[in-house]
């Protein structure tokens, strides 16, 4: 027996292979307290599923944390507020959902003194680094444990090692891997390997049920999603509202390609109704209620915002301060959307808002002016003109 | 008579009732030149329409000028290489046209020595503004006209007038104003003047012909679009017949709400299924070909190119810098996109290149990693955290 | 008699031959109230000056508003948080005064229900811009009046006006023009007009009164500059004591050459100790307190509030999203800043800081690490040539 | 004797202790051949005697290559294009030399088929993340070798190690490290360890001999400096000769204090003033002859050419296409600026530039309007303010 049982280890526990593998031969050297953290891809019934599992790879303790609203407040809201589609496409849904699982583990590690931590990620991608960095950030002295990059086993290996150990189980690798949560579902599969083809239909988690139109109201308020279709209720509770009713539709489907942090490209397939349509019904009321100043920095700061949630770096204190910035501007971001779903696809109707700029009482734009004559107008333009003819007259 | 009788004018004459006014009128005091530039929205029939009308207006000569390859060429290539769609939505169709009309306008009217300029724009929009900046910054000796502007007559007004000059014409205003040109077009109507609501199905210029699905190929060469579905042809003819194949599906509609050159918040239905298309594979085929960081600065460049386009500071040198910045990024751009046209919307199926950097000779994402070990992921990580790992241990 | 008197206009008053034209001149139509508004520049006794000489030319009231703890609240503070220098050079020391000039003189106008204000701005420069629009933002119905801009009196016409009514006063034109604020002082004279020559020293306020070396140490609470030398006092007040200090050094000068709101090029020689000693000693502190990030996005936010402010958006509302961003950035940075004053310029000696993020704990620059192995520093290495290692051998 | 014997092993070599240990260590396992890159820091005397140094190690061959027009034509170039100074301080001097070493010798190791690559970078700070990410892009089948980073021996044992081989020299080490090159010399001791103090006068390399004054005229065409007092010479030349000039007048002594690629801070010395003089004086030509975008997104573009050159990323595709804006925008920046080179510091006179956009036949600024009306400005400044006027009244 190892010196290390009774040291306490904390494993991320998903119920998957991977995960099962590093439990069983983990529990051998030290005191295994599983975890999982449901970002809102989990139900009840797969929760016990996950708990039961993880029983039978003779962990300690297993724990379940709802981390939904978490979830929302720290990142999502955000996310919202800065309109931030990754490389115009991608609403960051697993990336963001690590950062605070991550988070909600080494909390947890920490609140029962564990000396070591687990996850099973592979040296190969993302979710090592955002797992990594996050816990030894916040808890330097917390050993990280890696089996899974460590020993690079074929899943066949680990499946002997498991009956070997008498655990046998059906553990048939699905032909698409999916990861649900709250922003999104992500699908890889054969075709996400190569960049040629997309993923088939059936591989996405919702197909289409309905069809015909369904106009949704989204309404808004300092930029939060507190409404749908007139029901109040918490901004996360909306977003799992409208992803039903959109996912009937099949929305919300499109692939990604982006950078990993390792520098490798990578290819990943997801469907995110309710964080696309979400975005988008919240950008159009932005375009209606902010200047085009608070457009247009909002535009630099949310892509880096994206680009360092992406890369892990959430706790960086620039993160902070571009939430600073961004809460600052929804004040103004209140008022209704309206979105016509319709089979595979949506459109945004149009917002009706106390605080839209589109003021008839100013000018209606290309039909009349009330508010400035002619005579401004042109002086207007020859001033603001000035510079390119200062320019062109002194070059020519 | 006046004394400006044998001083030439030449007039943006677009065969409408408000330059035909402006026609008529200013014919009485200046030697009158009209002219019309087809920057992809013309048929031959039209132009020989908007000719026809020309000489009924009395104008001395009218004149054609084919714009397209200019306009792709010094335009439609850089909005392309960007991937510009301003406020994530709108390719800029109507924008990037009228600067290259004002320049061809302004250099015939220098080519023929006209002392004289008009246009037909009114105060209240940014088309005026194009206009008048293009026009000072290249001749600013040639004094601008604007009648329609000045004098804020109304459609009645001007059709009684045109009457007591012997034109009576059937000048309905059709409900919706349509303007096309190569990279789009635009639609205004009664629903767009507010914020509520979108445009009816109808008011759009396309409606749907084709149902099924059908896939396209874009062949890219250093970012310009070389081939359609392998048959090699200019990128503006490409642009065009694409958008014949795309427009049976009614791709391509939405509405774009943006800032006026004024300050004013404007409303504008467009339908631009090429231009979308054409700039979503671009962006897919440089997500696999380019760098994280030529994204990244392009993604900032490309916003501003946009947005310094659309105020009509087209001839500010910042936009020769940009330009040259986007030319070198597309030195790899090269390869093959394919994209399934549906009803209404599209998806992108993959691409092909050899420039391809989601190369599986490196790493497969998430799946293995040939090019490096567990422990230059653990040292790389450690160090890639030791920023944000100070940071917390000197604050906490 | 103009049947305007009675009604009430308010005039930015200086005292000086402009100003004081438009005060005479108006006063024939208005009930014209005189206010000056003290950003830093005026002693008491220059306030009695400019008190005696509002009545005598006639004005109704005079009032001078102490806003020198406003302008330090609502501007100042920001452009040290941001170190802003204009084009690298200029504090926009007048620029930012006037801005929060023309909001005391428009609150002031509000709140004695005048109709009309007026200022002394030509029609060539910045300042009526800024004016204008705090003016016509704040105060949509009270008109502006600008008889300067309106009239283009020479000099020596207005001195022939006021004689004419009896104002026989010294009104010799210095040949240096100065403004001086908390923030700096500005000077003008024939040299500026130009490109070739810098100012002489004697044209700048203060001359070299102290050689040899002496050090002060400014320290920062939060960003805010809140002891000198040990002695806490306001922030303000901080910015005056040094500037005191420092002036005997002659430290400060400087010619901006910038871009006028107009579209021209401006040339302004300035002095400002105080305000570029502040600024690059908050920016030395920010470099060991802040993370690359951090200082990276505050660089673009703060040179977008720099030009915003110069052109006199303030009041757009992305000026206060900015200040959210500023203000969170300055969470860390506390410490003290030793700086050496010199004859004509200044050195940083070096900061102390309970925050310093060069901590000898974790490596020393260039000597040892103790927080990673030469492994993990390979592994690192590795990892982060990644992406131009594939693409270097993809497109080889 | 191993069996690397025979295979070439390329060392860059400087001819101090840590890599003439190296030289000596390897040179029993591999067929060494030791090069010395200059880039403005080495005098022939000085060459000479690193090449004696070599030989005596056991080198087989020692060649030195200069690189000081490729050091100026690859990087030096565009950082004066982009007025590059890091954190507002830094030229970037030892950063942007290591690039080139790099890639000069990589390309010599690669000449002579070398199979290995040595340098004596530790694993602490910026130059091994240079030297390794370069030599692994441009050839990732020479393996690198780093006898410092991997045996983190002590100054005495490398000593004693050379003693016990039989080479006894004096390797006191100097109180200042000292690192020269074209583009400035940086200073390190035992004063930038810590934050507190600056470095003592006599640290740095020069010390002022001349008082008084003294006027330079250096002249840009098309951004490069290609003459200094009228006499026209190569950039790189130009460049040496200012540094002897202003070098007698201890000009440009500053300290740096910035991110290291591995995440700590780290505070250099350095004396540079040639870089400060020429990155002004260039600058201020450029406020001259640039439009107000062309500096803003220059200003963008710069920080991040910065930023990518210190972290090693130079064979980024994103540095060829910032390069190409850079290069763009250097267009009209021709003409000559004046200098006064003071003890310790320097002052810009002025410029004289075909290009300057300050023409006195547009506007003279605040003075008088030539080339448009009250009305014009009063037109404009309505018009620009429009979206604030609306957007208060909406909001109010």
């Amino acid at each position: 027996m190892s010196n290390n049982k009774g040291k306490k280890l904390v494993i991320a526990y998903s119920g998957g292979l991977d995960t099962s593998y590093c439990a069983v031969s983990l529990s051998k050297e030290y005191d295994v307290h599983a975890v999982s953290v449901n970002t809102g891809g989990f139900s009840d019934k797969e929760i016990k599923n996950i708990e039961s599992n993880a029983y039978k790879m003779g962990v300690s303790t297993y724990k379940n944390i709802d981390a939904v609203a978490t979830f929302y407040n720290k990142v999502v809201k955000y996310l919202i507020f800065g309109n931030v589609l990754k490389n115009s496409t991608y609403p960051l849904s697993v990336s963001a959902e690590r950062i605070i699982q991550a988070i909600e583990i080494i909390e947890y590690a920490k609140s029962i003194n564990a000396a070591y931590i687990a996850h099973g990620s592979t040296g190969a991608g993302n979710d090592q680094v955002r797992f990594d960095m996050i816990f030894q950030t916040l808890a330097p002295n917390i050993k990280i444990i890696t089996p899974i990059r460590d020993q690079k086993l074929t899943r066949q290996e680990e499946i002997e090692y498991l009956k070997s150990e008498g655990i046998d189980m059906p553990w048939e690798k699905s032909k698409y891997s999916v990861n649900k949560g709250l922003w999104g579902t992500s699908v890889g599969g054969v075709e996400t390997l190569k960049s040629e083809k997309p993923l088939p239909s059936e591989a996405y988690p919702s197909q289409l049920e309905k069809t015909g139109e369904e106009k949704v109201t989204i309404t808004f308020k300092n930029g939060e999603f507190v409404a749908l279709n007139g029901e109040e209720n918490k901004p996360e509770i909306n977003i799992e509202n409208l992803n039903e009713i959109a996912s009937k539709y099949a929305i919300g489907r499109d692939i990604h390609v982006g950078d990993t942090i390792v520098g490798t490209k990578g290819r990943v397939g997801f469907e995110a109704a309710a964080a696309l349509i979400t975005v988008k019904a919240h950008h159009l009321l932005e375009k209606h209620t902010l200047t085009k100043w608070q457009l247009q920095h909002k535009e630099y700061l949310s892509s880096f915002y994206g680009m360092h949630l992406h890369e892990g770096q959430y706790l960086d204190p620039v993160m902070r301060d571009t939430e600073a910035f961004l809460q600052s501007s929804q004040k103004m971001v209140s008022g209704n959307v309206v979105v016509t779903l319709k089979p595979y696809h949506f459109s945004l109707d149009g917002i009706i808002s106390n605080h839209d700029l589109m003021s008839s009482a100013f000018s209606t734009y290309g039909e009349e002016n009330k508010a400035w004559t002619a005579d401004d107008a042109k002086g207007f333009i020859k001033i603001l003109g000035n510079q390119n003819k200062i320019y062109q007259q002194v070059n020519k």
